[in-house]
């Protein structure tokens, strides 16, 4: 575990600059989260900014909870320079599966950036691992039975580490998987949670040596924090503020504490 | 009471999606109610990407806080989808009458698509009502004497559910008339309760069999959540999250002792 | 002190109407303290819109935080028809030295708008000064040494009130200067505590008689609402509504044993 656990230590010490091209919805609470585990957030969408943006940011994040078109150009040229710079591009593929423009848009985005990290829920990451499955004429139903070989299988596919987040949030890169038991049912019912975490993995994955312990690491704290949160709150109003703080306050030896992390292969 | 008391189990029951193209100034808390009365929100504008998620939507709202072109294009792309669909749109007219290009929008709206809720303060109802009733000749001084009956006009003309919010909220079909007493100042000193009370107008009006039902109930059950935080909170900082977890801990009991609702017609 | 005191009285008595087109980030929080600082916030960002807001607006704050094409037109329509009005413009140069499409936005609004305050962080009052300093030949490096000096200049050469904000606050209309040392670390870890600091500008512009002594008056007061705010939390998370909470309640009597004004000259 300490390798997990040492990682916030070193966000805290880098304090990586997170570029976010996200959604209008949970952006304030993406920069106060990022801020929070002790990285810097910030955001810029338009095509003249990001290309300069990037250049000085150790990671980017794309969310595409509110996209457009004008948006989908902003994160298309900020992504091609994250790749030249070699910076980790973090996926969150928000409603992939209930639009095909939402679907569309993540495949566009496998196709033409080298992304590292691509972080959905199960439905999510079942529609993008579905269509690359349907291509290798894999069931869907199927998939619905074992999220840790569909998780793996994709992985394995494309060489992105992916996370599904849910009550056990599985990770792989392709060669390990993992499993993050932490986390309470209330951060579902505050909007947001998702987009969140997919800017602390961002956070971790700019401060780690490889995106598998960021991902397990950033998943596992974040759990942790919400735990500490439901202590002192039992709805989403207050809960929120409270899991912000928690984040804030997260420290290693809570982490040894508290981590459930699985590690299945 | 028990009709509108039994709705919000019908809400939480039901879980409808209650799809949203909002202003960027209150959308997170616009998500964050939706989810703590027990609804689920999805924000998406882009012409590309509204048809398919009205397809799988319960409600539409149509909040003009923040509208320019391009929104303005994606609002009458989804409202018309929701009409095809007989899906319940729900309008909120931020700033029709401050100035022309709103009020203009609100026109249109009006014009093109089946709103089946309205929902303002006595300024924007006003204006709209004023303005039908210039065509109808009537002078405008003489609705702002008579709150009632200018929303029981206007839904009788329009065929629209009308919501006037303030001290007493006044809700008209054209038959019926009923106002809600409930709610406190403090929930005036928060930027967003107007726009939230219109989220969760829509949650209700996906629940209900009737629109007039949905928006009594909704005002009732938000003016009492109001309440409840004002118990705890004396300043908007610290009440808006102490009212969503109101609004998330609502039950009909509370309905039932706390709800001032009076059936004028 | 009693000029700055008394201004926090003027604002909630003439509760001015702050027309802020700003970034998505913080929009939220800025419209809050606005309306908690006794003001009231309008967000518009239309070219068709903004025109007519500014008609009925008290003061303009331009903040670039998320600066696109569409957003910098629509400014510059409003900042022009502001100063046809004669009301006070507000600009945040969010990112100026960050990247050059942000620097020479600013840029651009100081050559085509009567700017009347401009209201930073060191690196991006630093860029704007830097840039007209290389005009004048002045070595950048000696800029950093002395941030009085170098608010003085740049205010005394472009006739704006210029703030930085810091740890101590430097306040120049390029005759007087004058240092805020009110304030907490931890506002430093919310996002937005920058942006919501123009906005309260903005209002305390809109009600005072000369914009120096409405920039000292508000970034004292929110410095005191800060240490207020940090007496019952030391996260940020609770922090936020707890210093929302504490600008609404602020008096001129704290104003009085709290403020830390020192006038240089």
């Amino acid at each position: 575990m300490d390798k997990y656990a040492d990682l916030l230590n070193r966000v805290r010490e880098r304090n990586p600059l997170v570029h976010q091209i996200t959604n209008y919805v949970t952006v304030n609470d993406c920069a106060n989260i990022t801020i929070c585990i002790g990285a810097s957030p910030v955001m810029s969408h338009a095509p003249e900014d990001v290309v300069d943006m990037v250049k000085i940011a150790d990671a980017l994040v794309l969310n595409i909870g509110t996209l457009d078109e004008k948006q989908i150009e902003g994160m298309l040229i900020a992504g091609k320079e994250a790749g030249r710079r070699n910076i980790p591009i973090i996926v969150d593929p928000v409603g992939a599966g209930a639009t095909p423009y939402r679907s569309q848009t993540v495949y566009e985005f496998m196709d033409k950036l080298p992304i590292k990290i691509l972080k959905g829920n199960a439905g999510e990451i079942g529609t993008i691992a579905g269509a690359s499955a349907k291509v290798r004429g894999v069931d869907s139903g199927e998939f619905c039975g074992d999220l840790k070989k569909t998780v793996m299988d994709l992985a394995k596919e494309t060489g992105v580490t992916v996370v599904i987040s849910g009550a056990e949030d599985i990770i792989s890169d392709g060669q390990r998987v993992a499993g993050v038991s932490n986390g309470v049912p209330l951060m579902g019912k505050v909007s947001g949670t998702g987009c969140m975490a997919t800017a602390v993995c961002g956070a971790f994955a700019a401060a780690a040596d490889n995106n598998f312990d960021a991902c397990v690491s950033a998943m596992a704290y974040l759990g942790i924090a919400g735990e500490e949160a439901a202590k002192k709150s039992s709805a989403p109003g207050t809960f929120k503020p409270l899991f912000l703080d928690a984040v804030y306050n997260l420290s290693d030896e809570l982490f040894m504490k508290s981590a459930k992390v699985t590690e299945y292969k």
